[in-house]
């Protein structure tokens, strides 16, 4: 056996051509800085959907002739593309400004998470913005007097409250936003407080998110929807999918994929602790799908408790999704504890036809989520 | 501005650049293909834990020289890996055999999902296998005659009944394995009606799995465990991970993972349907985390339902644990009816304490599958 066959001799090869592979990333991101650099000259956003594609495609449609599976390609090339639109978030790079006003942002509860976010982007996007908290209130005339944008970005309790505190410094002149949740009393605070153009705003990801491509902002335009065109064109430009809706059809989809959900996981976990089974146990004996089961139960608890309780507890329709969700149980219950294997089979398939393509679709995404937990798996 | 300098000459740059990685990858798989032939010379195993672990050292450590992030080339990496095992499996490649024994391997309900990928793997590594179903029985004398493993792979609710048509035709030198997500009761039949080496097994994964790297394998050894370790070595070699346990420990863990968690996530599929609100609506207004939870129970739908009414409704236990479930379910829906934050806090915090490390863990574990799917959001 020659030398070059051996086990030992082989694994250095790969090495050696994994730093290759290394150095190539790296001429990459080079290529790819520049390119951003001359978008930002172009006017253009951070992120380009067609370009997307035609990297996704070009690199599948290489795959094949090469003999090598596309999926393959595609997710080492998402993940690579996802890196790059980080890199065209460093702070020597600037967004283009989607107008030519000079007025500054103004942004109330700008300390916290979200502001904190939002701030960032537009200082980066050549916006001048004026951040203040509970101690800022002095000043709040001064702040406000010269301002286009003013973004409220407090906890839901208080953010009605915030609303009226604002009533005296607010002019014709502002775009009057929120972060918030609920849709409902807050946009009505707004317009009734406020007599400019009113846009209500929930960005749908967390204050960890490293950047805004891809992540969703829902957006209720309350009043004069075309004086905030340029706002929403802005987080396009940020990379955000904007999905625009009404504040009721807002609140009816939070109540199910907010408040009922997070009940429903705080409920499941708080069942375990009572079982006081170990989870080490538990996670040893799972398979993929469980273990991710599992880690959904789990991060919740790794969260602010006051978060979650104000979720659920925000409203009476909230409550009364989930006391008939707790009903919907008991008839559950009722069908396995009769052993009524055709009632349950009855009641799957009707909300299989209730899921549609959507369930075939989640079994193969998921499986997507499933098989990177499972490459991590030590 | 020169040619060199204009986005669309930087992107062909890029999309040639990617050429020459799609090049260096199947470079990869090439010398993978090698050492997976000299590693069968050997008489390794597909999966070495030590070398994954070097592999991925070596490119964060070379990535964070070159100034590239690390965690980049660690996901970059895991994905070439898992395609580097499944190249490793294919139909010319024969793993090593783990015994000198040429008796054939017999596998009732070898034409099932989970039947006929350990038939595959037991013929990839040189074994004779014999397979039958419900048709077979006529020959079960002549299959089980000169064989020394017999797997019964059927579905739960006739596992002890298989069984104990076999028994007829079991001798001294089987090894009797099952393949059962409950153990108690069919360890309990082997044993009633074999009297040499029985191994209870419960195969952790789908038969949708592409490989066994890293798959676990739950084993339950019932009697003479040194009789059935070449076995175990074997789905070792095969790249499983094996977690030994008894069968009560077992079965109160599936309990748990498999009846109550399936029981609840069909119970809150069945409740959207109910309320007959708009999936695409929930699904469009969702951050990336409900998205995976609405994944997590729409794909439950999209599987047997028969298989899901036999996991819940196969023990008394299960209708017990699932009762107490609902109790508690009614007990939290007391709390936050009450509008109570301090108790829900407190059983907040309660229960973080019992999830202890994990909760943190699974917050950024899911995280990078959440990433996964946000990278994949069109």
């Amino acid at each position: 056996m020659t030398d070059s066959n051996t086990l030992d001799s082989l694994r250095a090869d790969l090495d050696s051509l994994d730093e290759e592979l290394i150095a190539l990333l790296k001429k990459r991101f080079a290529l790819v800085q520049k390119a951003a650099l001359l978008k930002i000259e172009n006017g253009e956003g951070a992120f380009s959907k067609a370009r997307e594609q035609h990297v996704l495609e070009h690199v599948e449609s290489c795959a094949r002739d090469q003999g090598l599976p596309a999926t393959l390609m595609r997710d080492v090339m998402l993940r690579i593309l996802r890196e790059s639109y980080k890199f065209a978030g460093e702070d020597e790079i600037i967004y283009p400004k989607c107008t030519k006003e000079h007025s500054p942002v103004v942004i109330v509860g700008g300390n916290g998470g979200m502001g904190r976010i939002f701030r960032r982007y537009f200082e980066l996007s050549g916006y001048e913005v004026r951040a203040f908290g509970s101690k800022g209130w002095d000043n709040a005339e001064t702040y406000l007097k010269d301002a286009r944008i003013v973004i409220v970005s407090v906890p839901i309790d208080i953010t009605c409250e915030v609303i009226k505190r604002l009533s005296p410094y607010l002019k014709a002149q502002h775009i009057l936003c929120d972060f918030t949740s609920v849709k409902g009393p807050v946009v009505e605070a707004m317009l009734k407080y406020h007599k400019g153009t009113v846009l209500g705003l929930h960005p749908m990801f967390g204050p960890d998110v490293k950047n805004l491509v891809k992540q969703v902002i829902v957006s209720v335009p309350a009043r004069n929807e075309e004086d905030s065109a340029f706002l929403i064109r802005q987080f396009e430009v940020w990379g955000a999918k904007i999905e625009r809706c009404t504040a009721e059809e807002h609140d009816k989809a939070m109540s199910i994929i907010q408040a009922l959900r997070h009940f429903s996981t705080y409920s499941y976990g708080h069942f375990l602790y009572k079982l006081n089974e170990s989870i080490g146990t538990l996670y040893k004996l799972s398979s993929p799908i469980y273990r991710l089961e599992l880690m959904m139960v789990g991060r919740l608890f790794a969260q602010d408790p006051r978060l979650y309780a104000d979720i659920i507890m925000s409203s009476q329709s909230n409550l009364e999704l989930i006391r008939k969700y707790v009903s919907a149980l008991k008839e559950d219950l009722c069908t396995v504890e009769h052993g009524d294997i055709e009632e349950f089979i009855e009641n799957f398939n009707k909300t299989l036809n209730y899921f549609g393509d959507f369930a075939h679709k989640a079994l193969s995404d998921s499986g997507r989520a499933l098989a990177k937990l499972q490459d991590e798996r030590e």
